[in-house]
């Protein structure tokens, strides 16, 4: 655990490229938030050529879940209009791999099952406006405390595209209640990364029956008296939208293990010029 | 033309409905500037399926251009997300068809071309943050005339995707110079609608030899002293896109003459909620 922490503390002092290197060379595994500051971290989606339309007409139709930020050719593992050298098959720390709406196995690089009918989406993550936060003299948990950020299945249906459908994704943090306006201020510009909080308050009007179990990454603690829990919608949701579908194989990345992109994150479009 | 001017000031007092029943049943075939204030116009393309995946790569790879704001199921002509009816077929006031990369016709409907293996595509328009310039004290040119906004193809290469490539179109508009920087900030926050202008001044740089001949559109007038042509990316990039492809089919709204939606222009998501 103190070395994990020592990895991450390393990691914190490395920029996009350095950053990149070292997952690619399998030394680090980790999640990512509070890394690569100022760059935008995504969201990774891989699935065969077949399905990628219904895919992409399912982020348009769930942009505040899956605002889309890369789109790599078919077969070309490479993401050109997010950097320089973007490989999805070793960019990312940790993968999921789904077979038939099914989660099947977490693996650290892809390369063996990277294959000419394949097509990678990226799409923007939470991650990209915590920097903001942090600078604007926030305090967030799980960068604290290196752990991966609260994800939560919610009640709220996406729209339909295809076999892709289920319901949004979440992500939770903390803010004193005083604080929230100023929160929403400085994500609402965030329109690549979720923007303003999809809800704030009370997780079971969202259909969150525990908020100490999320879906996906670490439990939160209790709040404070003055304090609430602030969802932004996630770019998780996709994979979400693969368990149960009949779509029969999907990678994605392990959530809470972004893709570093070289991708300002106050950006105004997210296409490398 | 009396009687067209007479029409355009009897449409500019209906809301997008109203509107979009005029238009629907052939008693409206003018340019939409200015009309339906508040609510979101968007340019149209509408191709075969198999072109589907590309054309939607490519708008994710100029979201400057071509910010995609509605898709149809394949071979539905309804859109869904952006209105309780909408229908591709009949609601645009004038249509462009386009055959082997060639401008063929211009018609007033599409009902008998539409078929199984078409899917339309929805972009945002400049035409949505007009509506903030007038609230703010802005004249502007053409909706004052009741012409077609001047649009121009320019230098700036598109990102290629598939058969997808050429220049970008940008509309333009006359400023005083010292207001410009009020302008921008009004239309900064319209990412839906182009955002920000994508140049400022001399239209030699972004290859405009004439900028009394525009492409597309009605000739501006001579500037004053005081002022500038201000430029924005255009809808009408894709049309351009489509000019000597190897694309069979196409059919695309005519510039100028929008697709009126039930989305307000300020909302934070082109989705019907």
């Amino acid at each position: 655990m103190e070395q994990l922490l020592n990895l991450y503390n390393k990691a914190k002092k490395l920029n996009n490229d350095q950053l990149r290197d070292l997952i690619r060379s399998g030394d680090y595994v980790g999640q990512t938030a509070g890394l690569s500051k100022n760059m935008l971290q995504t969201n990774l989606i891989i699935l065969e050529k077949k399905y990628a339309l219904d895919f992409m007409i399912f982020c348009q139709r769930n942009p505040k879940a899956c605002p889309l930020v890369g789109v790599t050719n078919v077969g070309d593992p490479f993401f050109k209009t997010l950097g320089n050298n973007i490989d999805v098959r070793t960019d990312v720390p940790s993968y999921n791999i789904y077979k038939s709406g099914v989660f099947y196995k977490t693996v650290c690089e892809i390369y063996d099952l990277w294959n000419e009918n394949l097509i990678a989406f990226a799409i923007g993550c939470s991650f990209t406006f915590e920097h903001s936060l942090l600078r604007n003299g926030f305090s967030i948990d799980h960068i604290n405390e290196n752990k991966v950020v609260p994800m939560y299945s919610t009640n709220i249906k996406n729209v339909k595209s295809g076999p892709f459908e289920n319901t949004m994704v979440v992500s939770m943090r903390i803010f004193k209640k005083d604080q929230v306006n100023k929160v929403i201020n400085i994500c609402k510009s965030f329109h690549w990364a979720h923007g303003k909080p999809i809800h704030i308050g009370n997780p079971h009007e969202i259909g969150i029956s525990n908020i100490s179990e999320p879906t996906w990454g670490n439990a939160p603690r209790s709040l404070l008296k003055d304090e609430v829990n602030v969802f932004w919608a996630c770019g998780v949701t996709p994979q979400n939208a693969i368990l149960n579908s009949t779509v029969p194989f999907c990678i994605s990345h392990t959530p809470g293990y972004m893709l570093i992109t070289d991708i300002e994150e106050d950006a105004e479009i997210p296409v490398l010029q």
